[in-house]
């Protein structure tokens, strides 16, 4: 993998957390009582390595793509809808417009490989890398080109943002098929047992989890190579829009942006980033504990506290804009809250 | 008590649920996939009897007031905190001014009996019915002409927002010493153990959590009276703070205002207004779940599942505010995302 805007990703310097701490606990407040708002504020300080923190353009990031196997029934939808939600998305219509618009989030919607011809359209970033995914069942969803290029796309998205000043960025997805996906990249990658890493997904009844049991036994059984590397497991079962995640995470995180980590196909394409830069963990702000069952292994396994526990399974980067608010307010305290001193107010006795 | 601002509180007709229920999940979206936003989007429906509910001026109401109690030692903090905090208030520092002005929110500042003279002043709404309460150690904290006073003024400030065009309100506290007339209340109208009822409020050490418990048990030890009439256990035990608040959930509940409760001192006023009209919790939204210990079980009695869990204590409303953002989110989805129908999407197959 190389890509010119994937550059290296630096753990937050700790010199400055006793200054941040001590800022922190000066605020008009007894000592720790803003709970979590306190360890946000405190990341966001280092992520940014200053005492005054500021969140800059937040945006949304929402990369779509189609999946080979859909077409076998590993989904309770039609693949259709993965260009039809694309469509809703242009046109403003689906929850994560309502709720980025909600949060203040400028939102960036990327074809990543839609099997659907959209033309040139205002409001949509061309990165397709294919029409599609090949199907995981008979051999690897990608070539090693396709997946690079998959990268590098992402990478090449997130630097933009970047460029422009944002800060702070969400991560979402749309495909039709993609929690299957998601489920071969965690078991590979985490060691979790095939069955943990399964949920319904869009909405499975029981018949269809017992197709998408098997059908996924099968894509295991086929593959032979190395579970643990990370770019092997994305070309061999990724989705375009999973790996661009992954891309766009890594070159958002070596720019010191901070990364809003949404669900179990955000989180998917986190756990290839991961393996390939640990380091990014220290940028992530997990937003919300997904209740597509594979969520938790994922959070298990690299030791994440998600902010909200909603009972959210949408997608789309949803969970990252409903958690935004919450880092703002993080990002406001540290700012704007007076001191004991400052305000003349009497400290514990 | 009477109070003309107090109205009887109407249970929400049930009528209208399989049409906000239809309605939400025509959405866009797997049914269900937004989890507690689609039930807190069926509620603000219910609250304000109509498919298209909106949230209009939303403020936080915070009370401050002082408890004779106090100088006996039951805080971690000098009783003066209360004024100065309320002078933080008014200067926009505290937590409180933070994330009420981050969530939208306006902030009205109550003194409902802070032992302080603060004269005239703009912001501060003056209902002051003593400086301080009398300490319950010896005595009632209030008479009975007193805490009816505190409930009136608490529904006349509720039903002036209302008035205004406020639909959700969220509730505050200031009062050293104030956690620990919560508990007291708590004990006696939830049945709970007085231990359970005690936390550490600002931070007590294991010092002070001791001399704590041991003066609440003289303060229980005292009373005769009936633990169940909440009015009694008001003018016994309460601040003027909490009476008015109970007023003022209780006049804004009648009024079908949305209720942010906050943690735990806001839940022990709601208590008490759930003792009088039990029909009122069902206007409530549980922003958060506190640190201190008495929340629990206040939360368990109730059966709320607040929103967050974000390890809270400071009060002040902090929590409502924080919260609010959730349920702004959940009015706009419900608002603004297109149907299957609208936006040319397939359903589930």
């Amino acid at each position: 993998m190389h890509s010119n805007d994937i550059v290296s990703i630096t753990p937050p310097d700790q010199a400055l957390v006793p200054a941040l701490q001590a800022k922190i606990d000066g605020k008009t407040k007894p000592p720790g009582s803003l709970g979590r708002l306190e360890a946000l504020a405190l990341q966001l300080g280092q992520v940014q390595n200053t005492l005054t923190p500021k969140l800059s353009k937040p945006h949304v990031l929402v990369c779509a793509g189609d999946h080979g196997a859909a077409r076998a029934g590993v989904s309770a939808y039609p693949q259709d809808v993965t260009w039809q939600m694309v469509e809703n998305f242009l046109a403003g219509g689906a929850a994560i417009n309502v709720l980025a618009r909600q949060a203040g989030m400028t939102l960036t919607v990327v074809d990543a490989g839609v099997n659907h011809d959209f033309g040139s359209r205002p409001g949509l970033v061309d990165a397709k890398v294919a029409p599609g995914t090949a199907n995981y069942l008979e051999g690897p969803a990608m070539s090693a080109a396709q997946r690079d290029s998959a990268l590098a796309h992402g990478a090449r998205i997130a630097a933009q943002l970047a460029a422009e000043g944002c800060n702070v960025l969400g991560f979402g997805e749309m495909g039709i098929g993609n929690t299957a996906s998601a489920s071969l990249i965690t078991h590979c990658l985490t060691g979790a047992t095939l069955a943990t890493c399964i949920g319904r997904g869009t909405g499975l009844d029981d018949a269809g989890m017992e197709r998408k049991r098997t059908l996924l036994a099968q894509a295991m059984a086929r593959y032979t190579g190395s579970r643990d590397d990370a770019l092997a497991v994305l070309a061999q079962f990724g989705g375009f829009e999973i790996v661009m995640l992954a891309g766009a995470m890594l070159a958002a995180a070596g720019r010191r942006m901070l990364l809003l980590i949404d669900g179990f196909i955000v989180t998917a394409a986190l756990l290839a980033a991961a393996k390939i830069s640990p380091a990014i963990l220290d940028y992530c702000v997990f937003a919300h504990r997904s209740d597509e069952a594979g969520h938790a292994v994922q959070l298990d396994y690299l030791r994440a506290q998600p902010l909200l526990q909603f009972g959210l399974r949408l997608g789309e980067g949803t969970g990252a804009a409903l958690a935004y608010p919450l880092v703002a307010a993080a990002a406001a305290f540290l700012e704007e809250m007076a001191s004991f001193e400052s305000a003349g107010v009497s400290n514990k006795s």
